[in-house]
């Protein structure tokens, strides 16, 4: 009973590690097609968000028979449920990385991002790839070290938001409302998706110090920057 | 055994239905001090998060001590299952209400919507005001019929965030980049709240029919109206 407990929930970490894997590749698709306007790589990005919604099934799946099957009580309980909660998070970071894509898509064949604001969105992207790595490893090893690490690239996230919305909102933005708001809300994207990574990483870190914390309280945003 | 699981589930669906009762409450107190510009009111209802967060906390608690000491399967399971899915909507509707009452703060003593948009979003606040009763109905009832209800309830609101963003859009609109950014994002929280009802309700169809809704999927906002 115990072996077939662990290798069942051996299973679902490798379904977390893929979608975590599956939700990092598709920003960085998404990125690119927004930055570069490429509408067949917008148009696949939107395609395979589909592939990260079944693996998520899957999950939920498992995690239901698991609990049918083999009754776990304490920290096997707790692990089982971690990984339904960390599901939901990569499954909404997949949603995050579509939203960019048919953000690109709506502007196609103009730029959804405006000259000025390309470097700060690339900026963004590159501290979400980053999250996104960090969590493909915290899911794989339980690394609560680099878990706790992405509370600061979260903060670095953050700030970039807050240069996001001082372009858009200084005196010399030159591109009307539309395209702002398309930047706002592209800013809250990327935000979103690091908010959803560092949510993850700390069930993680609950999951194995016993720790409460935030939990759902970070999952959504609650502060806007106070410039806005 | 039964007996007591029948108890155990019947306080967490009451847990449910405080919670629904709370997220509606919160939203309706969150748009009366945005349209009024009420700095207490505001305040009273980001303080008040934090009770719609602690009875999330009792939820998830109940949810875990349930399935470590009844240990269901089959439909049982599935409830308990389904009752943690259902509070993390609720909670989501709670944060959602905190956004509109952070958007009057930061405005205040402005007001945070100008005059010419004030009929759409009392319209909006309207609408998710009529989701959340129904919800409630539904988690205190299993009312598949109501809970099927809110679908259309949702075509509604999305429709009003169309004519939000026909406003903003449009060449009379006078008020800058900023007060529309703010627009496009009430807009959206007002939106999200009700897809989050729709999810909700979507679990509860799930529980008493067995029939597997779109689930996780309408769960983020996947469309942005055509026109932004």
């Amino acid at each position: 009973m115990r072996e077939s407990f662990g290798a069942a929930l051996h299973e679902v970490g490798n379904l977390l590690v893929s979608m975590a894997e599956a939700a990092r590749t598709q920003m960085r698709q998404a990125t690119y097609a927004l930055l570069t306007a490429d509408k067949e790589a917008a148009d696949r990005v939107v395609a395979r968000d589909a592939e990260i919604n079944e693996l998520y099934r899957q999950v939920e799946e498992r995690v239901l028979r698991l609990l049918a099957q083999q009754q776990p009580v304490a920290r096997d309980l707790r692990m089982v449920i971690t990984a339904q909660h960390v599901a939901t998070d990569l499954e909404r970071m997949g949603d995050l990385a579509d939203h960019v894509a048919k953000t690109a898509l709506r502007r196609h064949p103009a730029a959804a991002v405006p000259a000025e604001l390309a470097t700060v969105i690339a900026e963004m992207a590159e501290v979400a790839d980053r999250i996104a790595g960090k969590i493909t490893l915290v899911l794989a090893r339980y690394d609560t070290k680099r878990a706790a690490e992405l509370e600061n690239d979260d903060d670095v996230m953050d700030a970039l938001e807050r240069d996001l919305f001082a372009v858009i909102l200084g005196s010399s933005w030159q591109h009307g409302v539309e395209a702002a708001i398309d930047a706002a809300l592209l800013g809250r994207f990327y935000e979103r998706y690091a908010d959803h990574a560092v949510n993850a990483g700390r069930h993680v870190i609950y999951l194995v110090t016993g720790e409460i914390a935030d939990g759902q309280a970070s999952d959504e945003d609650p502060e806007l920057p106070e410039s806005l």
